[in-house]
Parts: structure tokens; C-alpha cells; sequence
């Protein structure tokens, strides 16, 4: 490969305008730049970034800590980041957190680390306290992903989790259902508690009592709504819908139920959450609230970017609500009593 | 941040000994290495990577160029390869090209211009000549996956692309079909051509004549899939199956011909490829064909570690096979009749 003494001699220049030219300094005529750049490409040259970053004291790329990679919507997630740093200029390093409060620290250690210019953490597991002192740790801005908090030291970029359960069980409600079972996130995660707590939250205010043997935890695959509905109609008692807290366990739990014999919406309404692509090429089409990851995911990343490029330290706190994307698997009671 | 100069001061040592101790040198007593590091860990003094990097030579990470981010498929590569890269301790560095030649190119230069070890290149686009000629370009050895190539300066882990298509073809064959319409992945790829060529070649070996109103380009997504459906659903021609080169465009096709009001597999058959996990829970589930891009990954991934190890610069080409899996989208046609 060419070194930078290649370039020197064939463009007959000194070291020192070569370096100017890398890092865009005015004081090189545009005439000198073209010459040295013209140079660069034809021999292949290519700058060495790790001693420039020391220079400058900037890696260029910003942190993407997730905690999976397998899914739609962390797909979704890796892409509209991967965009906006491209948009920059700015190279995106990614790393994936192990599932709890330890894994996202360590994985934020190891990315700020690398050098990084900011980083941003989709977190399920520190605690607030434990993500200021986080914060305290490492020289890059920290935006998290995922949480709604307050915080004076960090960002954070959350959805109202409340509002989006509480969207898809009054949908249920209002259709007449009342025997509703829930096939829950990990509860592990807040965003797993806060989904559960808007289903009690919402059967209390319509008057109707909890019970317990409607509630199993999920994992949010496919298998696990598959397999929540499999324990569900164990159960004695005949519910007449599931709210699955994800649209993965939604479809599987739609598959355990035509398994079982059960038609969707005419035995069992089923509504998800996310609104992910499958969920309107399913058979029957998938009721669902939509997120606006795509916006959060912008919106985080462009913060991101900007502390990144220091300007300013900003701190912000959003969060987003969702929309309810009312389809096939879910129908009013009373045309289900008319059909029988 | 505490600096090497703090960790200096509280241990008691000079900055050599610091840096033999941050490069595990032999020359460190174990004591003094023990006293170091735990100073360290009381100051959370983080290395400077950077530095460490131009002073050894490595960046411990090793980089990966998708041409996507947002599908089952990509989620599992990047899954998959992260999970190789972490139990090597290395760090992997993401970036997605754009979906051409030329991006296949810059992506592959930005990202040896941030000095990872080794580089995994899913390639689309670039010929094999390309491919040998940006090797050499560039310091890093790449590793391509998804072709089939025999160069003897770079490595590559692809699929069988003609018997995973003709898998599927014969499939239908065997179950009667030879009305059988085909929706493609993007022809401006290799894997899309030998699908393709294979649809042809097979329907030729059955001496059935191909019908080019049978065949529509698709994107590989599920929208795309259900577009393609609908275009083939407006010939005047009745078809009897559909092999669509990708499980999302099957299942896209699949939503078309309900909305269309006919019945899978009673009226077509549908058959896809990759066994993405929604295929098992799809209504009905998907025939399709699995590919073993677990093992290519990890394959491919364990050995651009070796490489950026500087165990050997063995090259190494490799290609995979899939296997049929028969679900509830395909039946055979003389059921079919007898149905109706």
C-alpha cells in the first residue's frame, strides 16, 4: 500500500501540507489540495484514521449498543441509525449488550473504549441511577434508547409504554371483551412491567377482576407467544381474547389457536404491539399498535450526532406515543354470539 | 478520567511498566501486574485503544459489510457473526453498503481505513475479478460471504444457489405441478440469476415449456411478494404454484391469493426459501427450503478471526447446501383435483 511518503514525493509536496490536506485545514490552496488528493487516488492511498483520530482527538463513528440483533425492530433500529451516521459521515460501531443491568454496562465500557464520539445505549436494565453514574464513567455523551427518563446528565429517547398497552386493551374492551388474557414481555424489563400494569390497570377500570391464570410471561419470539397460548388454553376457564405484548407472540399465538381448532377473530380476538411488517400479511391480518421507531430512532441519533460533533451538550428527554392499526384478528363479541 | 499519569502515581511504577502490563508483556512480575491492575480498577482508568492500537498494530476488531440490516436473514448474520467475534474477544465494526458494485467497493475501503483486522464482505455485485483487484488494495484479508468463488487471494463462504432453487422446483414437480409461476429475487444479483436459471433449467427437464408471463421480478420482501402475486393473478393464464425465491415474498404472495380469494394449498401451492422462523408459524406454514447460514457465519467469521490473528493467511472456499422443508403451502395437485 502507498504510504504518505509516496504521496509526498509524487506530489511534490512536504509531509506537513499532506497532513493539511487530510484534515481540511484553509491555509492549503485549492490548487495544492487538488494536486495532493489527485495523488492519493491514483497511488490508493489510504490515510491512516487511527493516528488521525489521536490527532484530532475524534474517532468519527458513534456507539449503537443493542441488546438483540434478531428481529424486525431491532433491524429497524440498526438501519435508521445506520442512515443517519452515514447522512454525517460518521461510521456506526455496534456492539450487542448481554440481556441485563451488568451486560449494558460493560458493553457502554467497552464501546466508549473504542473511542467513540457519543453512544447510544438501548437499555432494558440499569436503573436511572445507575445510568447517571454510567455516565460519570465514560467521556462520551450517553443517549439511551428505549426509556423515559429525567435525568440533568443524559438523553433519553422513550416510548409511553402505558399508552400503547392501554391503546390496545381498550380496542379489546371496546369490543366487548372482558375475559382477556395477556401474553406478557420478559418482566424483567420495565417495558415488560409497565405493558402488564396497563392490562390490570385497564380490566380494573372497567370493572373487570384480574385472573392470574390468564396472565403467562412471554419472551417476545414467535415460540414463546406460541407457547404462552399453548398454557393459556390449558386453563379452565375460556377467555374470548389475548393481548400478546409483542407482534411476534401475537402471530405464534394466532398459530396455537388454529391448532387448538380455534378460529381468529370469530373464537379469540388477538391483538399485538409494534406493527411490524408481517403484521399485515398475516392470515388473518394482525391488529396491532404502531410505534414510531423510525422517528425515535432518528431523533436519538441526530442528538447523538450533534453532541458528537460538540455541538453543545444538550440534553433531551422524549418520548412517543403510539397509534392503534385496528385489522383482522380482532372483532366485536357480539357479531362472534350472532355467528354461533 | 484518570490518565496513565494517575495510575503511575498511585501504583508506584513508571508509564513503561504500565504499558508492558496494558500489552501483557512477559517482563512484568506477576505482583507488580496484579498491583497495576487493580490500581486501574480503583482509578476506572480506561487504555487509550487507540494508541494501543498504532503501537501493536491491530484495532481487535474485525469488520462487516452488510447490504441490509432490516430482514430475519441479515438480523441472523450480524447475530451470529457478533457472537463469534465476542467469544474472541474482538469487537465487530458494522457497516451497511449500498446495493451496488460501487458500494460494495467504498463500504469495503471505509471500513479497512478504520483498521479492523480481518473484513466479512456480503457481496451482491462485485465480479470476481473485482473482488481479487480491491484485495489488493487493501491490508486487511477479506473474506466474502454469499458467493461462490475460487481466487486464490481471498476466501469465500457461499451458498449452492442452483441446487437450493432447484430443491424447491422439483418439489412441485414431484407433487404434479407444471403451472408453476415464479416470483425472483432482484436480478441485478447473482443469487437472483441462478434461482432464476434454475426455475428454467428444471421446468426444461420436465419438458415443460417456460411461460414468460409466469415470471415477475420481486425485492425479496413481503410487499414485493404480495405485488408480485397480484401481477401474476391479472394473466389470463391459471397458474397452479408459485415458487417465490424468498420466504417473505411467499408469504406476501400467500396474503395476495386470500385477498384474491383463493385458497393455499388448495388452489396454488406456494414455496419459498430460507426458512425464516415466521415461515413455521405462517397461515398456512410455508414449504421453503433451509439455508445453513448459522454454520456459514460462524464458519466464515472463525475464520476471518484466524486470519486477523495472524494464524496463517489460509484461503479458504467453501459452499453450503440447503434442505427441503415440506410444510402445509404445497400439496400435490391430484389431491387438488379430487377436491374439487
Amino acid at each position: 500500500m502507498a504510504t504518505i511518503n509516496d504521496v509526498c514525493k509524487a506530489a511534490g509536496v512536504s509531509k506537513a501540507t499532506v497532513s493539511r490536506v487530510l484534515n481540511n485545514s484553509p491555509q492549503v490552496k485549492e490548487v495544492t489540495r487538488n494536486a495532493v488528493l489527485s495523488v492519493m487516488k491514483e497511488l490508493g492511498y489510504q490515510p491512516n484514521t487511527l493516528a488521525q483520530a489521536l490527532a484530532t482527538n475524534t474517532s468519527n463513528s458513534i456507539g449503537l449498543v443493542l441488546p438483540e440483533f434478531q428481529s424486525n425492530y431491532f433491524g429497524s433500529v440498526l438501519h435508521h441509525a445506520g442512515q443517519a451516521a452515514l447522512k454525517a459521515g460518521k461510521k456506526l460501531l455496534v456492539i450487542r449488550s448481554k440481556n441485563s443491568a451488568e451486560g449494558e454496562r460493560e458493553s457502554v465500557e467497552t464501546i466508549a473504549n473504542q473511542r467513540c464520539d457519543a453512544i447510544l445505549l438501548y437499555s432494558r436494565h440499569l436503573s436511572e441511577s445507575e445510568l447517571v453514574e454510567l455516565q460519570q464513567k465514560i467521556a462520551q455523551p450517553l443517549v439511551i434508547l428505549n426509556r423515559q427518563l429525567s435525568a440533568e446528565s443524559l438523553s433519553s429517547f422513550g416510548l409511553e409504554q402505558t399508552q400503547l398497552a392501554t391503546l390496545a386493551m381498550d380496542h379489546l374492551l371496546q369490543l366487548g371483551h372482558k375475559k382477556i388474557a395477556c401474553i406478557t414481555s420478559p418482566l424483567n424489563s420495565e417495558t415488560g412491567r409497565l405493558r402488564l400494569e396497563a392490562y390490570k390497570h385497564q380490566l380494573n377500570a372497567a370493572n373487570v377482576s384480574v385472573n392470574k391464570h390468564w396472565i403467562v410471561e412471554g419472551d417476545n419470539s414467535l415460540e414463546g407467544g406460541y407457547k404462552g397460548a399453548q398454557i393459556l388454553l390449558q386453563t379452565s376457564e375460556k377467555f374470548s381474547a389475548i393481548f400478546a405484548c409483542n407482534d411476534d407472540m401475537a402471530i405464534g399465538a394466532i398459530r396455537a389457536l388454529h391448532d387448538h381448532g380455534l378460529r381468529v377473530p370469530q373464537d379469540v380476538s388477538v391483538i399485538g404491539i409494534d406493527n411490524e411488517p408481517a403484521a399485515a400479511y398475516a392470515i388473518p391480518s394482525l391488529s396491532t399498535v404502531s410505534l414510531p421507531i423510525v422517528r425515535l430512532t432518528q431523533d436519538a441519533t441526530a442528538l447523538a450526532l450533534a453532541q458528537a460533533n460538540k455541538q453543545g451538550h444538550l440534553i433531551s428527554h422524549q418520548s412517543y406515543h403510539g397509534e392503534l392499526v385496528a385489522r383482522e384478528s380482532t372483532q366485536d363479541i357480539r357479531v362472534r354470539s350472532q355467528d354461533i
